[in-house]
């Protein structure tokens, strides 16, 4: 995070979006094993439990990080843009929401939501990226706590490629509990679009634009270290830290 | 860390040091798998290596905390206190201290100590596990800050393993590579008994109590995390993330 190469010129802003588009195509987290067997249907029920608890944790802060930007942002116009997000994440009424349909999924693979929502069972890796995240958009510059959010930018495709495989392969998952993703298809387009044209706008010197390639490799590190410590807990070696969430169905692999 | 069980009644200082040792028992990271390998020295050089770059990051934090600790520190005599552990790992002059002797053990196994230095083959976790702890010596209350070094009580049980058979199954490791745990000896028990002895004072109603144990819980956390995450990179299944550090030796496992 603190280190991060500088280019020999200013890029244009074709070549800046064409390098940010680059690190979503080497390490968003679409690439990631856990999220291959997540598919594929070939996680037992309590991995895909142990997915949905330790995800709903980034969910609910998402909201928490997008205010602490928007309490930074200058203008009427750039809060009002980003309000949009908290809307939502929130809702507008008890039961709307990204978070309340998170929950949704959590209670349709099996999950009960108050043991959820306490964060009891959440791994402590989890917490330390998902809180890494929430302090780089308090700390960090507008302009790094904006790229930060660009992800978005490779969201639609890991959804549709998770709706329809995770609909054919596992039985007890419905349309109902993955509702939380079909907003997010033309959410997270919107706001990317919003944000990109920001980040292209405004990151016009080499450091400047150095810190928005470095800031949007820092969130996907934040996405994919969430998966490695899924995939080291859950299913191979299957190491539970301790306090962590234990499904019925446990295996742990031969280490 | 926001969720802790509150006891029936407040408990006597003794029996506060007692739930303090029981959470050591139960959640030190000596229990570990990655350290049973590390000492057993089942671990390849570019395992060592890579335990080695990543505990670095961890150490040059340390006086970070302290110092975010000595600043919210009320009286001269806390201070000064709190600042012999600043002395112990920044040391009094150029090449001295714990950091310095650090970098010494990183070249000892062979990495290049400016690459270490710049963090860039840090895994993603380590950074955020390390800054979770400063962050939360810096948010939380200065007896729950006093109360997270206190896995100091339980340093000097895996000094004394580490050491001798870490020299016993490494050929190319010697007594100078592992300085930095000779002085750790006497550093920690005067460390923890310090705070040990100001948490057992302060610590006086059921909620600071059931505060200061979660702190210590959190603590075992931030430490298990570090090594949950170079067991998943390094060891099994041996999925490096992207950008962080490839020893030359490095095998994935079949996953």
């Amino acid at each position: 995070m603190t280190n991060f190469s500088v280019s020999e010129r200013v890029m244009t802003p074709e070549e800046l979006e064409s390098a940010l588009r680059g690190i979503g195509a080497e390490r968003y987290h679409n690439l990631h094993p856990f999220h291959k067997l997540l598919h594929s249907g070939k996680l037992r029920r309590g991995q895909v439990q142990a997915w949905a608890l330790n995800r709903y944790y980034y969910q609910s802060q998402i909201p928490v990080k997008d205010a602490a930007l928007i309490a930074r942002l200058p203008t009427p116009e750039l809060r009002r843009a980003w309000r949009t997000r908290l809307v939502d994440h929130d809702g507008d009424a008890p039961g709307t929401g990204g978070i309340a349909r998170w929950l949704k999924l959590v209670e349709g693979v099996g999950l009960d939501p108050a043991y959820v929502q306490s964060t009891e069972g959440l791994l402590p890796a989890t917490r330390f990226a998902v809180d890494a995240y929430v302090h780089f958009v308090s700390e960090r510059s507008i302009l790094e706590g904006i790229a930060s959010s660009l992800t978005e930018l490779f969201s639609p495709t890991i959804i549709a490629e998770r709706v329809p495989n995770m609909l054919a392969n596992y039985d007890y998952i419905t349309k109902e509990t993955l509702a939380y993703f079909t907003p997010r298809l033309t959410q997270a387009p919107r706001d990317a679009e919003f944000a990109l044209s920001y980040v292209k706008q405004h990151a016009t010197t080499r450091e400047q634009q150095a810190a928005v390639l470095a800031a949007l490799r820092f969130k996907c590190d934040v996405l994919w270290a969430q998966l490695d410590a899924l995939y080291f807990a859950y299913v191979s070696p299957g190491l539970i830290p301790p306090g962590a969430f234990v499904p019925e169905d446990h295996v742990q692999a031969s280490a």
